[in-house]
């Protein structure tokens, strides 16, 4: 097969499958919803098996168990992918809201109403469960989608591949509304990334070098997030029974996910006192603690953090000490090492508090809460689709409105320009 | 001098000052604004003499009498510029609004505010007057900008940028918000556009190609758009007066622009009495016609218009005219050609209105309006940085509001995630 004819016409016929689906009615949308859920529940003997190729084929290849892991299906998980996908049947449709409308003096009517964006490329690694996930918010949100899963995946993603457009099909949809790239070759990535008529935005999910690399070669809009380098600022004037719970939780619930606290920032005048009580409970459950020299003065077994670790994304039971002397101290430290994804102060101070949500430039800034709120269900906004650490277009959680566009519709009764 | 560390130097620059002018007061702004206003009124006559080295060279390059009249300033056009940056003065500051807001299950107060976007990097070409405008717009919006003009207009860009960042100095603004790339080599925008440490937005305005090549080099987000290829559909429903005072306007008002229109599509059932009237009308003031089959049978010294015709854009007195033989036919001819710009049907027809806004997918769909309107002015949204038709972040007419991004600001008192 010619993987550039291939991917051409996967483009080409998602484009002509999201016209249908962009004008579907939410009742139609959610039909289709409803029987992929049916479908994932159904098969889940059928996915099972696939998965356990996939599993086994990644135990042989020397895999590590956290990646084995992450593409281990189980009859659990396949309940959660089909739950998931029935909490999206509940959500509000965003396409058709009147976002804006008003009347020129002229008498043209002008109204800005939200659209679908059209064809939606998703680039993942090996998590079955986002097959499932990503196609069911793109159909909600009236777009195309096209499927781009880890190798490692392939038969599992084939499996609920075959689910999927059954369902589209069953629902009366067209079928390449959603659509899996059933070649591993790297290559294909490479044409979808250049395929820009046909093709509106890519959003990767992944590592760092994955995103990198599809920012590199993509000559469509691209929707990412690099990584959650998170801070949480305990400031002179915090409420220190909040600021040890906050930061406890910020690190240790669960260390893995982008919004974890990787670096805690203690103003120096409450570190004497704050500092070797937080380290006392965070080494007790397992965190292993760097500092800055000022920190190493108040815990003196911990090991010093150098400049590097400060960028670091640990994604583990890691955490960066450092002791500022202001809360200007903190938003430089924040500026210069944060990654824009979320920040926290703790305190009882109001224009601390203030002059922490103005200055620092993130996509979510806190005030006495735990950085691991920054999610699209925590949010509200029901289920995400990822979180971007971008300015444009969406920033922080996006969920279904940030799948959709707008177009401005205007009502004239022959106006001319003069 | 070496272009990399050259700019290098403006884009860390660039990012610095952007933190500053990000929480400058509107007041502050405005100061600065109207500073900028009053040192182009000033240095009328520096600016027009540094004009005249770019007009002189121009000839002397044998550009085109349509270059070289864009490039041309007069006492004038250097009002106007004047005037233009005064009128963002009186527009609303979109920093700050609270966009919305909510309060969660958990006490959790969760605000989304207008930010600015951080740093923009606008590349344009020998338009001297886009250089105050642009700089405009995105001080009032909060960001700081990097211009790269045409290197035809060099002298006069020069010439604006003394004016501009002395007007910066004088609010007590760091100069390096407005930066202009001063040396004209194309390895410059090279290195612009992979700064995507620093820089968050690209900005093209010009010509197809000089877009096509920002897009492929570009690591950083673009917005823009390619062209203006907008339609006029003559439903078979029609009146006929306003049909013919609407494809006119959209034709003959100002055919230069991306919102004229450069193809007209008449319902068959109207075409015999429509046609020969509103093309008499248009040849009479010098528009060329190209027409399908059919229509030709209509309006027999017309040239027969080829596949290519109908994706050109011609800014220019020439039109395509097609005869379909329903709106269907008409939608999928715009489907297929359109730039995704401006389209319009004129109708007397409710559901054929309906299913035009619903069905077309463009930044800009009307019902018996001109395509004219899309822009930025009259659409009530003040000045204008520019149109895109791209689907992601802005779409249509871009003015301050699609300049920020946004932050969620989130206010706790200690809640954790379970």
């Amino acid at each position: 097969m010619n993987i550039e004819n291939y991917i051409n016409q996967i483009v080409r016929d998602a484009k002509s499958a999201s016209r249908r689906i962009a004008t579907a009615s939410t009742a139609l949308k959610n039909t289709a919803l409803d029987y992929i859920a049916e479908g994932i529940n159904s098969s889940a003997d059928f996915i099972l098996t696939e998965n356990k190729k996939d599993v086994l084929a990644a135990k042989q290849a020397g895999l590590s168990e956290a990646m084995i892991d992450r593409l281990s299906l189980t009859d659990k998980r396949i309940n959660a992918m089909a739950d998931g996908v029935r909490q999206i049947i509940h959500l509000a449709d965003p396409v058709g809201e009147i976002i804006h409308g008003h009347t020129r003096p002229n008498g043209l009517q002008i109204k800005k109403i939200r659209t679908p964006i059209g064809v939606i490329v998703i680039i993942y690694e090996s998590r079955p469960n986002v097959t499932a996930d990503a196609a069911a918010l793109c159909l909600k949100a009236g777009n195309a989608v096209i499927l781009r899963g880890g190798k490692e995946a392939i038969h599992s993603n084939i499996a609920l591949y075959k689910i999927l457009t059954a369902a589209l099909e069953k629902a009366g949809l067209d079928k390449n509304g959603i659509q899996l790239v059933e070649i591993t070759e790297r290559e294909a990535i490479d044409y979808l990334l250049t395929s820009d008529k046909y093709v509106d935005v890519v959003i990767p999910r992944g590592g760092e070098a994955l995103i990198r690399t599809v920012v590199e070669k993509s000559t469509i809009p691209v929707i990412k997030h690099y990584k959650g380098v998170c801070h949480t600022y305990v400031d002179e004037f915090a409420d220190l029974k909040i600021a040890e719970e906050v930061c406890f939780n910020a690190k240790v619930q669960r260390p893995a996910t982008c919004n974890a606290m990787e670096t805690m920032l203690v103003h120096e005048n409450i570190a004497p006192v704050f500092l070797p009580k937080i380290a006392k409970r965070l080494v007790d459950s397992g965190v292993q603690l760097l500092g800055c020299k000022k920190t190493c003065t108040f815990l003196d077994t911990i090991k010093p953090a150098t400049d590097e670790d400060y960028h670091n994304e640990y994604l583990d039971m890691v955490l960066n000490i450092k002791v500022v002397d202001s809360i200007d101290d903190a938003i430089s430290h924040i500026t210069k090492y944060g990654s824009g994804h979320s920040e926290a102060i703790i305190t009882t101070n109001y224009s601390n508090a203030l002059q922490f949500t103005g200055e620092v430039d993130a996509a979510a800034v806190y005030v006495n809460a735990s950085t691991r709120f920054t999610d699209g269900y925590e949010f509200g906004m029901g289920a995400e689709i990822g979180i971007s650490t971008d300015k444009l277009h969406a920033r922080g959680p996006m969920g279904l409105a940030e799948l959709t566009s707008y177009k401005f519709v205007v009502f004239g009764n022959g106006q001319l320009r003069e």
